[in-house]
């Protein structure tokens, strides 16, 4: 449509998830107009994400040193491990300010007609870390607690239960390891009639007393 | 919130236009996934406009050469001018396929609190181009036709209808021109009932005899 570098950039940021061709042009635009110093900060971004991203040894996450900063927080309850998708997970948990334990990012979900299956995940190291089998990395002084609760944070979504089910049967097993799952149910500050019949059910499913 | 590049690169990519912290953190994620030849090619195409995209030299718009495609036509109708804001502009009545003519990029519109009056518009080599004295760049063999009629076509926005009444202003007095504006009124496909006030007291100002 455009003609030369400017089309180009349109084209690569239209690749992007959740940028259109309007918002493609849009930002491509926008970055005529900026600083060359600018482009030059997102240029070094890219750069460093492309030289690669270190994720922590022990939970998975994205994280600056070889452990993230969870995993080396000795104030963390380390009995308690939430098993999530992403590292997005890990934030969107964190940001509630309700959950001290520490975390296991899995990579996704199962999905075998994407070609996901347990292999892919970070399964076998889930597992390892509960049989107090995995070999800590060398200078972390942490004492290796003996996990007594999972609790899966997968997603709410059929990839996710899938995905949760595989999990409880493989964690199951563990002599004296609780397994739970985040309760499903109306979102806060929703409105009833606006919620979907299957979350409404499970809503009424799992009534508590007050 | 994130640990390290994965941080900086949300950062940077947030202060994008119609990029929210939420889009950020979703291209961030997924740029951790995709090859490092797909991360270079972004690179690359930021690069080149770093380095400093070409203008045409007759009508404002981004080029590849010293001409865009369409000043370079020699099928374009010379006698008639178009006047848009943006390059974007250019190319959504490009769409059309309505128009034969050339166009002249002013590079926004005025907006004296913004700090944009006429001379940070590209009006003055507009009134050269019409007056014939705008000198054509070397290697150009055009004759530069007579313009007789110029289209002004800024956004039907405050800005834009402010721009235009200048325009006229300037244009008014040359002998032999017709300026003209683009039409307002109902979108279609669009429903009456929807269409705000404005719009509707323009359509039915401006109504036609069938």
């Amino acid at each position: 449509m455009y003609e030369g570098p400017i089309q180009d950039l349109i084209d690569e940021l239209g690749k992007l998830p959740g940028v259109g061709p309007k918002g493609a042009q849009r930002i491509a635009f926008h970055l005529l107009t900026v600083d060359r110093e600018e482009i030059g900060r997102l240029q070094g971004a890219l750069q460093r994400i492309r030289d690669g991203v270190q994720f922590c040894a022990v939970c998975g996450t994205v994280a600056e040193q070889q452990l993230c900063r969870i995993c080396a927080d000795p104030r963390r309850d380390r009995a308690l491990v939430c098993v999530v998708e992403e590292p997005k997970d890990v934030q969107a948990i964190e940001r509630t300010r309700e959950f001290k334990g520490l975390y296991h990012v899995l990579g996704g979900s199962l999905n075998p007609l994407a070609g996901v299956g347990p292999d892919q995940l970070r399964i076998r190291e889930l597992l390892a870390r509960i049989g107090g089998q995995q070999p800590l990395p060398e200078g972390v002084n942490h004492e290796p607690a003996e996990i007594t609760e999972v609790i899966i944070a997968t997603d709410p979504n059929t990839e996710g239960e899938a995905t949760a089910t595989y999990l409880y049967r493989m964690l199951n097993g563990f002599p004296g390891l609780t397994v739970t799952r985040l309760a499903t149910g109306l979102s806060m500050g929703g409105d009833l009639e606006f919620a979907d019949e299957l979350t409404l059910g499970r809503a009424l499913t799992g009534r508590r007393s007050l």
